[in-house]
């Protein structure tokens, strides 16, 4: 029989129909057996009575097999309706079990709360729990929608390179590769130049890129391999009109995943994110800093960037004062940032930067860039850079790039504060860190 | 003034108005100057005369510099008309020029036809060229219409590692990360069992993955780095299933491409991709090689896999016979596909498995996959693999994962076809191959 979606079931009542999907729950009553199935579209209850040789088959189905089952869509008494879950009106009358995938016997309760250590280590088993799936459909939905953001006002995605010669950024924390005989690659920590060079020819431009980052510290915001969202414009003012369209973009994505997935927020105990009707907040660094000390107590000023806890401080004021879970953080020293962040032409110690925070967490960086090629140059020189080793994507500067600026989104990191889950390592199925790829890695080894 | 864009000039006649673009074309004329513009929209022409100290500007403003032009919206005179062009109604009468980044002498004639290593060696250049950004655009329409197809069949994406611990396939051509102190991992070359773990869980799920294959030969067909569009579902019955998605998703991206594109496929002088009627044929590899001996005289029958001149032949007879670009072989030995692949019940040294060929060339792979535990087991130790090394993927057959398939198209390959282009390494912006990491390795060293 032709299979039908469990979310389709309340159109079949009195129909005998087959489903395909898993085992979430199975009971064994002596002459009866319960169950609840699950497939991608909904749950719903089954129950086995009056069938000997059905029922036979029914007690051996342990959780998280994966069945097909023919029965008869039964309207439940009124009594036993519940009408807080889908499908609660109905149950399956149970005429035969096919076992397509038995499940051993499970070596967790999936319904417990696990520590990540065991969720990650048993990666196969808990990504069906509720909670995994929620999170990887909400992270599904913020990457299509932030896309869609993107390809509606004429962004063009491309495919940024993860194998690169040499790192763009300077930085110590870059994994090398043995590329083929007596050579070395590095893997990208950004899809910066790239993205630059591609908006000087397509003039918006994304790339959806995974970087990699050799973290030595083990924290609750950081991943060896990190997906980030990353878009770059041309013909801007300044970083305002960047900030612009990522104010447009993040609140689009949070209108799609506040409107598929209201039952998510319930779930996980926390609910959509504040959007305040004015813009998100713009605050220079040193605002910040005078906010934290009137209203924090907190003496940071003259830092030249913002510790863990700033960032949830002015995170807990913006919502607090400002209703938005969103503020934008601009002006940073512009020794501070990487070497093509363009230097506000009034003040050049401070730069045309911002930082993104979202429910205490930086989830965004950008910054318009140097599109002038002797003031590029000299900016390089200046830090004891070669521009040598940057001819390629000098290249763009010397051809008319246009003034331009861009940022960049860990999906990880906002799907982890969407959901306000505790570690950004839960936000995605297969984290790697220091310690671990898949399982630990001297398991692997 | 408010920029407009040129593909919005011919609702503006007669008004003045600045745009933002980039100057393709400069034509000093003594007394007067003549200008393309282009912007992400569109083109357009522009003139200066009788304007003096606009003129002064105008003959220093080199081809490749972005500017932004302010200028009157004329009606062109009856005979200058040409409706063959994007607004060939209209010309820019100039009344303000300022260069916004004035380009250097260029190197290169844009418009010239160039080598392959110069396209590359240049590509910050030479990704302005229109053939480029048609390549780029037409590459991003693929992936977000792919994308798009599977979505709206309730896949679920997610984002596949990079960093592996061990080589999933088996195979020699696997690249080494020095991963933190004394320990090694490996680049993915497939983000299969990945994929597969997710389909345990989320029933549908895809992946637009990066991986990473040292093919240590530089052919036509094969990239270092690539772009793989792979899905996987549960609850088939067998690799039909399989190809059913996939044919559907294929017809879906390339009417979205045909739709958007239609100048593009004239500028390249070719046409969109045929698609029959009828399904796309479906032949098994000894059915292919029949027609390979009865129209083509080669005789192939009894090898074990195709042949680049045999992919050529089936499917000019695809094409000519069938009106398909498409076309599907089926039942490859079992013993020439990965451990993970089903053997045809009926006759286990075939398995389940199938390429789709499109336009003389292979662009995906697929097949259904072990969902039993001790299939999945005895399979691996008669491959001489050790089960102990899989434990984490066992883990999914342990569980109930359901009878599944999936298959993975290359997305240089299917914009390489798509537009015919002779070398898959320009449909992509920064290819790497065993020579090339943006510029020739040696340079980069």
């Amino acid at each position: 029989m032709e299979r039908t979606l469990i979310a389709e079931l309340n159109t079949k009542k009195g129909e005998t129909v087959t489903i395909n999907g898993w085992v979430s729950v199975a009971r064994d009553q002596g002459k009866m057996a319960f169950f609840d199935f699950r497939d991608r579209s909904g749950m719903v209850q089954g129950v086995v009575f009056g069938k000997p040789e059905v029922l036979e088959i029914a007690k051996t189905v342990r959780p998280e097999s994966s069945v097909a089952i023919t029965g008869i869509v039964n309207e439940r008494p009124e009594k036993m309706v519940n009408d807080k879950v889908p499908n609660g009106d109905i149950e399956l009358e149970i005429t035969d079990i096919e076992i397509l995938n038995l499940a051993a016997e499970l070596p967790l309760d999936l319904d417990a709360e696990m520590k990540l250590e065991t969720i990650l280590d048993n990666r196969p088993l808990t990504a069906k729990t509720q909670r995994a799936r929620d999170i990887f459909k909400v992270s599904a939905t913020i990457v299509q929608a932030y896309r869609q953001a993107l390809i509606s006002r004429d962004f063009t995605e491309f495919q940024a390179p993860a194998l690169v010669g040499s790192d763009a950024e300077g930085g110590a924390e870059v994994f090398k590769v043995e590329y083929f005989k007596d050579r070395t690659a590095n893997l990208a920590t950004s899809p910066q130049l790239y993205k630059e060079i591609m908006t000087g020819a397509l003039e918006r431009v994304f790339t959806i890129a995974k970087i990699f980052r050799a973290e030595k510290s083990a924290t609750t915001r950081h991943l060896s391999e990190i997906t980030q969202m990353d878009f770059e414009l041309s013909f801007i003012k300044d970083h305002n009109d960047v900030m612009d369209v990522l104010e447009t973009v993040t609140r689009e994505t949070v209108q799609a995943v506040a409107g598929q997935h209201a039952s998510v927020f319930e779930r996980f105990g926390t609910s959509a994110p504040l959007l305040p009707n004015d813009p998100y907040p713009r605050l220079t660094l040193l605002e910040v800093q005078q906010i934290l000390k009137e209203k924090f107590a907190v003496d940071a000023i003259g830092e030249t960037d913002m510790e863990p806890e700033h960032e949830r401080l002015i995170c807990q004021w913006a919502k607090e004062e400002m209703g938005s879970d969103f503020v934008f953080v601009t002006a940073f020293p512009t020794k501070k940032r990487a070497f093509y962040t363009y230097p506000d032409p009034n003040s050049p110690e401070t730069s045309r930067s911002f930082d993104l925070l979202f429910r205490g967490l930086e989830i965004n960086s950008g910054a318009q860039r140097y599109h002038d090629h002797a003031e590029m140059v000299a900016e390089m020189e200046s830090r004891g850079l070669s521009p040598k080793n940057f001819e390629f994507y000098l290249m763009m500067h010397k051809y008319g790039v246009p003034p331009h600026g861009g940022c960049s989104t860990g999906l990880e990191r906002f799907t982890a504060r969407m959901l306000e889950l505790p570690n950004v390592k839960e936000a995605v199925p297969f984290p790697r860190d220091i310690n671990r790829i898949d399982t630990l890695l001297s398991k692997v080894e």
